[in-house]
């Protein structure tokens, strides 16, 4: 398989070494900055520095273009016009809405995004093992090319993520919460302790390990974080209005000296983080749903958007055309039996005819 | 050495384990809760189960109360009770401020507080090496006996860990911006994602690595939290209200698409997180400081304070009452030759003599 990654940072060089390990891939890789392009060749994350966006994405069935959010609206369009009808161009950037407006008609581009790598950049920080069970949202929509999205969907479940469906909007309103929030309280709280040591006029105290957890993101790479902030401010204010309204309310309770208030609020966020937390874990028997759907644009998204949107996650997926081109079947992995069991029922109220097979175990 | 522990959890039992360990001490132990108290038999925290507060504090040179902040003030007023003269009592509570209002007058009293331990609770998870290197505040006041605190430092400070002289306000404040907010915002942020979840109809979403450590301590053990939070109300609410503020121009910053300002404030971000981290980390060769002093209530706690103020954390300190009871030596260790310089420059402001003796290396 060949590949094309453009910009070879953290991301960028953690993909191209997983996929040349786990895909035998022949990756071309071009960075604009060139001693990044040949460092990320040293480390074998990819096969050739190409010497520019057209040369790296000749001959390639998927691109990934890797850059800050800030330029990947242009990045992605480039990477479109280079190439042909043949080839997939996914990104890997942190908000999607702005990206799926721009390039989202086109039925080759399939928006992504990889859960990982928070804490360091760089390419001598990548790693093969960097997506290993990490979370890869995809967003396609009614204009997506099904067999396009599956290389990607399949290309992506390859290099160790679990990739899941999720419409542009909800993946900016849900990681607004679960990523961006955390960032913007890490840098509150930094910025909230240092007031307060200063104004005590001696030198800043001992922090306990709790601190140490809720700052650890505090002031991650300035460039990038400026950059999702912004792209994704709307969905940031809201979530920030949200927090404002719940602070009020804990400060509230805590100052009244309202002690069943106070530990019903405590249980209360135990039982949030025992739920969110517990979305992590996946597992049981992998089931197999067999489906015939028409041949028709947008289908395979209709189905993984589907099934993302109720948090089924598909560990695999495959697409056979028959040969009338006028159907298909289409095969998914689904783990966990009430996992299946969802889907299929979803599956069934789009009309779909879904014949279920049970691993062995 | 014999020690009294009331109250034989987590960090009652690790003090155990460690005075035994490293102090070579003998341990009573006391808890309302008759299993804890066997179980920290059957683990070796305590060499024996006393059968009240009165037989544990039997000939204790320091007795440490570690029960939740709720009621430690009742505890230590007994204790004090049960014991003599010669019996230094000490506690662990997260809060000082209302124990030294209950009990600071008492010369025997020393408000305690190490930071370890948040994330498990129970003697079964007690180990020896809990303290290691942990910070532990100290918050004597004028009328604390020179002797009992220098007792108390000196102990904590052979448990592994390192103490600090601090006032209880100051302590409650501090605290109440490196500990009791993150815990707070961990709660806030879990119901936030949560609410954003529910909104959306389906399951939750995958979280990333940031939300997971920023949600570590959301729901805490909530009976040792509740008390707490409202133990420390005022400065806890105070602390909101500036996270509140902080908030707003945040989201004023991001929602006007103000790039250099939104960059600005991850900068100043960074720089905050790295400030209070760096504190955490101490080195330099010990030096040692030699001070006549009148031997008068409150002098120990004077230079203690003055010091713990300035952020120069004493390593060790030893006391010498000279023969007329008029006057005494103190000589403490203090790590780094510009700590060293630091301490000096004040103790000689404080009108004391200081002879200084570098360590070889």
């Amino acid at each position: 398989m060949k590949l094309a990654v453009l910009g070879v940072g953290l991301i960028g060089g953690s993909i191209g070494l997983a996929a040349r390990e786990r895909l035998d891939a022949e990756v071309a890789g071009f960075d604009p900055d060139a001693d990044t392009g040949n460092r990320a060749a040293e480390l074998g994350a990819i096969d050739r520095v190409a010497t520019g966006i057209g040369d790296a994405c000749r001959d390639a069935e998927i691109v990934f273009c890797s850059a800050p959010v800030g330029v990947l609206p242009d990045l992605l369009a480039e990477a479109l016009a280079a190439t042909g009808p043949e080839t997939a161009v996914t990104d890997v950037g942190s908000t999607k809405r702005e990206v799926v407006a721009r390039a989202g008609s086109e039925p080759r581009f399939v928006g992504g995004h990889p859960i990982a790598g928070a804490e360091t950049s760089g390419v001598d920080n990548a790693r093969a093992d960097l997506f290993e069970g990490a979370r890869w949202y995809l967003t396609p929509t009614e204009r997506t090319s099904g067999l396009l999205y599956d290389r990607v969907q399949r290309a992506v479940s390859s290099l160790g993520a679990r990739p899941q469906a999720i419409d542009p909007d909800a993946h900016d309103r849900v990681l607004a919460s679960v990523s961006h929030l955390p960032h913007v309280l890490a840098n509150v709280l930094v910025g909230q302790a240092a007031g307060e040591l200063s104004r005590a006029e001696g030198r800043l105290p001992g922090v306990g390990p709790s601190f140490r957890d809720s700052a650890r993101v505090a002031g991650a790479n300035h460039a990038i974080w400026r950059d999702i902030f912004i792209s994704n401010r709307e969905a940031v204010a809201a979530e920030i209005d949200g927090v404002i309204d719940r602070l009020r309310e804990a400060r509230d309770l805590i100052s009244s000296s309202d002690g069943p208030g106070v530990q019903a609020w405590i249980e209360e966020a135990r039982e949030n983080r025992r739920r969110l937390l517990e979305q992590e874990l996946t597992g049981g028997p992998v089931c197999e749903l067999r489906i015939t759907v028409p041949n028709r644009p947008g289908v395979v998204a209709e189905i993984a958007l589907e099934l993302g949107r109720a948090g089924v996650n598909i560990e695999d997926m495959a697409l056979y055309p028959a040969e009338d081109m006028a159907s298909g079947a289409v095969t998914l992995w689904i783990a966990g039996t009430e996992d299946a069991d969802r889907a299929q029922r979803l599956l069934e109220t789009l009309d779909l005819a879904v014949i279920r097979i049970e691993s062995p175990g």
